[in-house]
């Protein structure tokens, strides 16, 4: 008899990382698991037993639907770095005694980089002291920065977000301007792969100019020739809308946000808390050009917005989860599923896998040469490339105007 | 023969202040009137000529619903206070005599108080020198501030993507928290009347806590209070979200983000820009706690997501366009078309007209007996009040994945 699955979420949240985790129930299901397990928030909880029986909250599929549409880490997640058995031997003995105490023999992790390096940290460790337990990664990341799948499953419904946001700021952002022009200045998330702030070129189509400028963290940042780009601009338009990524950095290597002198944002251990990079810029282009500006911060948002998710993210997600349970029950380890695309239009797809000492710690980029403008735009190619991940919309299930969501808790509010 | 029909859309856009253009231009289409104008960019476009032959632009009803379906003000907005007839008696001399000269009978103009303002100015100076436009006002702002109005069009949309957008963060902010307690603290707009701020409390389910605390700017605000209540919190759960007015102001009148010392943010003209409430907020409860912070700030998207329109606000926006020029049409003038709820559940509405000067400059805030809690949260009453706006979802018409907009000039990426 087969033993049993467990399965965590790891790092920022994604649109559909739980369409990953409806993929894993649904595989293991129908490979006849006696028990599925969810980590209580990641490895960490696992390290405290905080462990979830599945069966108790998804019975059936119309639950596995509703998981599909529920933004954030339905079971918790955790950011929690595996120390190396070299380090701390004692901490892979407490796991593999916990997983042979709830008999567990499949291990999926969905995560990004850091999710990747447990997953070989502990397929390693199993091959080198004969354990038996098959581990496999599923990958997710909002910031699309693993390397050897074509993209990341929760990348292409942030995009959507993205282009979709932008789309409708634009057009917000040109309402005005009878008289003076109004300069939006946009962040997007991805400290240090522009992958993200690159799908705001997206927006653009016959009824959206799209950004005037994108500026991504692969290229050095230089504060004066911006300034004089927006002065540029503003002499030919009314509305300005720049999209810029959080991880800018100046040629020495500092971060944008790290100029502004907020003073007050001091945290306990002496730290100084930075402001935001467009938060920075736009009074930058306020104090030194007198034009009117307004810095937008996408936040949480971005990565949170399951009532837009892309379809085709959803699916891909889905199967993602799908696929690494199933190569568990076959008797792979030590691997990460990817998604591997033959055409762009018609959109054609397989999946694949790839051994996880090729992924875990390597973080990929926007390639240089898709950086035009003097890294202030981005080619074609890259709209070629992202075009396709962001199509089809799943709708929330929704009751009172409001998407539902599948949780842990029910709240009673008397 | 009738006269024609000049449509103005004036202040900050909502995401159905072109379903009220809409209702506008069908009922013009069906009294027959030879000509719609649109003003480019309100009243300040119109004092320049610069008028739109909406024919050219909206020729069918799919253009009707796809104008519908588009954020911001599809004509241009402006932020222009008219004088008053003692002060500059030429400007309205100039406005009457463009009205003439395009043989314009009806003038419509969308918008909130100050738009309100120039309905009454003009409508009492034609009626005291003896000119026979009419002047019709249709309601229009997020802030639902409107006096007489049960609710003013924009704001179920607004208070929609709030209390959805509430919801998923709260989601994402629970996925953390393992360990250490994370304080989400997040800004809304309404720089007076806090109706936006408490639509938060909307998120609240059976799958939801909603906001742990909720701020608005009729109470006024006390820093050290606010965070023992944090603290309170962040020892009994480990995620913790707060709901504030980006108007909250201390009981000496300054506005809580004037406390910020962001010496960099000086405009051209010496004003310190102000950095955001919430942002100050985060940063205090960090350095007087050590508890990890995040501020998000909604900025202009809860004024711009159509993609999430509630369909009650749609329909209704659509509804007091038509009205207001039904009423034109029929001799009225110097009235505001107000919308009256004689039942919450099932929800039962009807509209009616409203003298303008009862209307213009009145500002209408939350009453405080709907804020409870010792000012940290809104009751009951309000919930009832604020649920039936939300209700429906108008979908956007996609193609490519992202929603489509109807829009004056078309976009050419070569």
């Amino acid at each position: 008899m087969k033993g049993n699955v467990i399965v965590g979420q790891s790092g920022g949240p994604t649109a559909v990382i739980n369409a990953s985790l409806a993929g894993i129930i649904k595989a293991s299901r129908k490979a006849k698991i006696p028990k599925i397990y969810g980590m209580h928030y990641g490895i960490e909880g696992f390290l405290n037993e905080d462990l979830i029986d599945l069966d108790d909250y998804i019975t059936c599929d119309s639950d596995l639907s509703l998981l599909k549409r529920t933004p954030a880490s339905f079971l918790g997640s955790c950011r929690y770095k595996l120390p190396s058995a070299d380090e701390n031997e004692a901490i892979y003995e407490k796991i593999f005694a916990i997983l042979e105490k709830y008999n567990i023999e499949y291990f999926l992790y969905i995560g990004g980089n850091d999710s990747m390096d447990t997953i070989q940290s502990l397929s390693d460790y199993a091959i080198a002291n004969g354990k038996t337990q098959k581990f496999m990664g599923v990958p997710k990341t909002i910031d699309n920065d693993l390397p050897l799948t074509d993209h990341t499953p929760g990348y292409g419904s942030a995009a959507k977000y993205i282009a979709t946001s932008m789309k409708e700021i634009i057009r917000d952002n040109e309402s005005f301007g009878a008289s003076k022009p109004t300069i939006c200045i946009v962040e997007i998330m991805g400290r240090h792969a522009g992958w993200l702030t690159a799908a705001s070129v997206l927006s653009k189509d016959v009824d959206c100019s799209g950004p005037d400028l994108i500026y991504l963290p692969e290229i050095p940042f230089d504060v004066d020739q911006f300034l004089e780009k927006v002065k540029e601009l503003a002499a030919v338009k009314r509305s300005v809308v720049i999209a810029v990524s959080e991880g800018l950095r100046l040629a020495d290597g500092r971060f944008v946000c790290e100029l502004s002198q907020t003073s007050e944002y001091v945290d306990a251990f002496g730290h100084r808390q930075l402001s935001g990079c467009a938060s920075y810029l736009a009074g930058k282009v306020t104090s030194t050009t007198g034009l009117k500006s307004r810095p937008i911060e996408f936040s949480t948002l971005q990565r949170c917005a399951t009532h837009m998710a892309s379809r085709v993210d959803v699916d891909e997600a889905y199967e993602v989860g799908f696929i690494a349970a199933k190569a568990a029950f076959e008797g792979n380890t030590g691997m990460m599923v990817i998604i591997e695309v033959s055409e762009r239009e018609p959109y054609l797809t397989n999946y694949n896998m790839y051994d996880i000492h090729e992924i875990a710690n390597v973080e990929r980029k926007v390639p240089l040469h898709w950086i035009t403008r003097n890294g202030t735009y981005v080619s074609d190619e890259f709209v070629e490339y992202a075009s396709p991940l962001i199509i089809g919309t799943i709708l929330p299930y929704y009751a009172g105007g409001l998407p539902k969501h599948l949780t842990l808790k029910r709240y009673d509010h008397k």
